[in-house]
């Protein structure tokens, strides 16, 4: 299987995030027929294991457009979509509508690197996340206007110089992770974080909020999507209670 | 159970709120399926009470985009999440279609606290609300843009004082609870009102119609949710009349 | 029951306009179950007759977003939502989804006033319709930027001066009725004509879109919803028909 | 029958553009209940041929949002209306979902008139199609903005004439109508062309996207709906193929 | 049939693209009757392929609003109308929604001409791809605003080599294709592309971002369709497994 820790941290992996709604008339199955769902889901999550890894998040009762997301990893985005075909014909899948589908992939640093920034550099890379067990997670896309990108590359490194500096402190209790669209979605960046502590999280944003890079922001959410971090059997069992 | 007074005067809860429609295919159901639609939601809210309190409104006749929205507080996000989950599995529940979900916390003043506006603090803190019992609610998403938040500390202030001056007096016919969501959700804030006088409430927005902060805004309402505050029991019941 | 013309006259007053499309499987049902349908909503509008008054506008064939459009006056806006709730159990209401719902309040005038425009207003109080029975309603939404609401209440006024010369003429060809909806709705305003005269409805309305206040909207319509005046009766039973 | 010559001729017609999706399940039907589709539609257009008239377009294959679109024309709205609903009480219409639908009417010339441009009205007036018989048609809604419409009438005249001079050249290959639907709809105009000659359309439109004019849009198409010229039997007939 | 070779290499061709989400319906067919469905496809592409050529990419598990999407090329617009209304009464047409549809023309060059830009022309003439075999497909629509259309011909054509100096390099690992589509759709452009190599692709759109000629954007995908290159058939078959 693939190595999750490596996967997670290498550049060039291509990330995956997609939103679905379970269909009403999923409850219309009988109760042994949702009974199966989660084992058979499993199964393709094995048959895939050595090409892609899946995280699972819970979002009803958070998101109108979504019940639950799922974040796929894999070297090769064919490997994902072989993987996300075959999850789509489980009886789980098929009675899910994708509501939300963005892909990415990471990239080695452009901004806060050793050579360009090492100060603040040295600052992201000896950080700890040192908080509880993390039981959120949160994937907000972000997309920049054509002002921001016409800018040097003098002044764009200026501007993330101004957006780490107040947030290497949340490294502390938010986790992160970048991925880079522009051309391959409708969004410049995904962003992707877990924390056990919303208030941080929130002031975290906030801090962000208040940067000059925000006014060059065209998208900001839209979808924020918020999720209990599950296993993805659990989503499953979940989403398959019911009458 | 938990309790309601402490509960919506703390600063750190999560606030839930949900609008949904109900499904045409839920009057195809039997007279006596859904007679008994209003106990099995019940249930659940008992079934939850050590955790969280929900507040039920009425928005048919009001909203195209819903028929009824729920509430929810609770000191821990997952708490809520739970029981909205339990509550989507109940009859009800399964044939409503979820179309708004915003969540957001409460947190301690930003702006008109006693250290940064005495005056207009003590104006806030004896205000009494002296109309009749509220019949109407309002949920109001509120969010500001990148120039707003890249304003100092004491420019905001001051737009606050500004907000904050023309609309005290309206604390004795209007009751309001404000939400923190940025980063949590696609909003900056949820605010939310009661009131049984709905002139006062149209020139309640009127007058923040016309400060200086509202130039600022890229959210103000969309929606803009108006309910009659009804008990849940009462919602679930109205809404599950028909032939 | 309410008496129309004076409650089509006060100040005060809620307004409800509701936009509807008939959903195809209603047409599924028997000649004999559609047959019934306008008795059945007549029973209701005669049920409410003490509270509400209820006119009705065809759209099918002008409106993709809707077939019907129903205008309630109460006042108390609690009562027009329990006539809905009570059409909408009706089979009639029961097969219609609501596709816009906007509501707002009559108020006495802002600013063409006796004191403070007094030419303009003795216009506004003599002038007479005296077209054909008209045979055409609009409703048209309108808000205003934040702009406009920070302009000093003289610089409004002379705005709104500019509205009232070229158009004053217009009432002796379309008939005018204004609501006041900020913060009960996503509109500041609800405008709702009738006329005979369509050609003139385009000549008044261009001449509004050629005034300074027309540079102040971020709302004008959208949508603009033009329907046939008919009785709430022949609208269900034309809309009732089929094979 | 109405005078297809001279109602497609006169100024105060008024024109109705709508365009439906067919929906899935009218393919369930049987093949002898699609069969009789396009004669129970034409004897609906028989029945109204005293008061309106009617073309069709088959967009499917060009367009997501619609398979064809009809244009009716009539002396009065509401014999247009009355067309409209018993085309959707036949079984092609009632299987047929609306997607979009704007009135307009025709007016005299508002710039490039004998008074106001003579040279250019002569160009207008003498100019003749030349082209194949025209294979395709294009309904496009224009409306402009505030800034527009608060020109002096000197100013949008010479804006006007910029439009004319380089499009009349165009006349030889493409045919041009214009409705006029301020206050009617959500659209200032509804831009109407038939062409045998796809690449001098889009020359067409692009030497209009090169004139200061286009400056002052807000809506130009949106959608730009594009379909090929057929009966209206063929119309049905086309969408009624099938298992 | 039509030489495939030519009808992409010449100028004056029609190309169409759709995109299409299979119903959830469809899965409810027995096993039998979906497994006949390629075949039925691909009898309607030889039926048509004396005048159009169909090339079609697998977009499920990478785009929420589409399954799969076509490119179809002819030298006549309405015959790939016709292609398009055969396809869509297969069995597996007829379980497909067509959820974006945008059609364009080949042009000879506008800008980076032997004439106007030779050194840049003979940069573009010369290059040759060199990467793998491309696996990924990407449809971009693009439209730009009435300040870039009302540049002079030189304003344009310098920006648009600004466009091509840093991308000319990206010839030998990124294929392209250009649509024109002004007055023809909602889009100026449908640009396609072919590529191996996404991190290649996604730096190529960061260099398009970072040029002036980007400012002038109001569209610029939305949606941005990403698809593996598949045969007709390997995608009919993919998207008709289930249980
Ligand atoms: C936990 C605290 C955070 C820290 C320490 C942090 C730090 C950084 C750093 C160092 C970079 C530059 C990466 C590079 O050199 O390529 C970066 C980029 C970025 N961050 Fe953050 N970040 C944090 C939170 C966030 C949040 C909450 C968001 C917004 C949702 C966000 C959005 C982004 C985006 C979109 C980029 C890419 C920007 C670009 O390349 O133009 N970050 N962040
Ligand atoms: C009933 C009369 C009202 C009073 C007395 C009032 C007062 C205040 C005060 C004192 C604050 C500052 C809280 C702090 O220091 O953190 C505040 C914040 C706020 N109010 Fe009001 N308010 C009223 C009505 C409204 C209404 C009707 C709305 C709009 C829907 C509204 C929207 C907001 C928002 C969004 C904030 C947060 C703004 C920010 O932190 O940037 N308020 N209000
Ligand atoms: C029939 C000719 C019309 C006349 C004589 C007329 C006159 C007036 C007058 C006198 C007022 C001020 C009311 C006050 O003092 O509070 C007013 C307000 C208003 N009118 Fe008109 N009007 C006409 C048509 C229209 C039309 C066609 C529209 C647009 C759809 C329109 C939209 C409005 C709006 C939105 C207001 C409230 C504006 C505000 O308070 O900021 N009117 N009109
Ligand atoms: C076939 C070549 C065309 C010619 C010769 C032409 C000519 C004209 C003329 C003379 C007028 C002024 C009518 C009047 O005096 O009231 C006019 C108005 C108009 N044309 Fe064109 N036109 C052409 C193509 C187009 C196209 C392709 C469009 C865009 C889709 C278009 C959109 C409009 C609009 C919206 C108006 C009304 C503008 C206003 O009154 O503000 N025209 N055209
Ligand atoms: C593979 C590298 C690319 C090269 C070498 C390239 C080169 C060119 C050239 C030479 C032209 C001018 C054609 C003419 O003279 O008419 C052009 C036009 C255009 N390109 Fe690219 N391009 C590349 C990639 C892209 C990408 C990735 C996009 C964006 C999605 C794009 C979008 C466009 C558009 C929309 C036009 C038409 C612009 C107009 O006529 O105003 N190109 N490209």
């Amino acid at each position: 299987p693939v190595d999750r820790t490596k996967i997670l941290a290498a550049p060039g992996v291509f990330g995956n995030f997609s939103t679905y709604k379970v269909r009403p008339d999923y409850y219309k199955l009988s109760a042994a027929e949702r009974k199966g769902a989660a084992d058979e889901v499993m199964a393709v999550v094995d048959k895939h294991k050595d090409k892609v890894i899946v995280d699972a998040y819970l979002t009803r009762g958070f998101k109108a457009q979504s019940d639950y997301f799922l974040r796929v990893h894999a070297y090769d985005m064919a490997a994902t979509q072989a993987f996300l075909i075959d999850f789509r014909a489980t009886r789980f899948g098929m009675y899910s509508d994708v509501t939300e589908n963005l892909v990415g992939m990471t990239k080695p640093l452009n901004y806060i690197s050793k050579d360009k920034s090492p100060e603040l550099n040295a600052g992201l890379s000896s950080a700890t996340y040192m908080g509880d067990a993390p039981r959120y997670a949160f994937m907000i896309p972000v997309k920049k206007n054509a002002e921001w990108w016409n800018l040097s590359d003098a002044q764009r490194l200026k501007e993330m110089e101004t957006h780490t500096i107040p947030t290497l402190g949340n490294l502390v209790n938010v986790k992160r992770k970048l991925y880079h669209s522009t051309g391959l979605d409708d969004t410049d960046f995904i962003t992707y974080f877990e924390t056990a502590d919303l208030g941080a999280f929130n002031n975290l944003l906030l801090a962000l909020a208040k940067v000059p890079e925000n006014k060059y922001h065209v998208r900001w959410g839209n979808p924020t999507v918020m999720g209990t971090i599950q296993t993805f059997e659990n989503v499953v069992k979940t989403l398959s209670m019911g009458h």
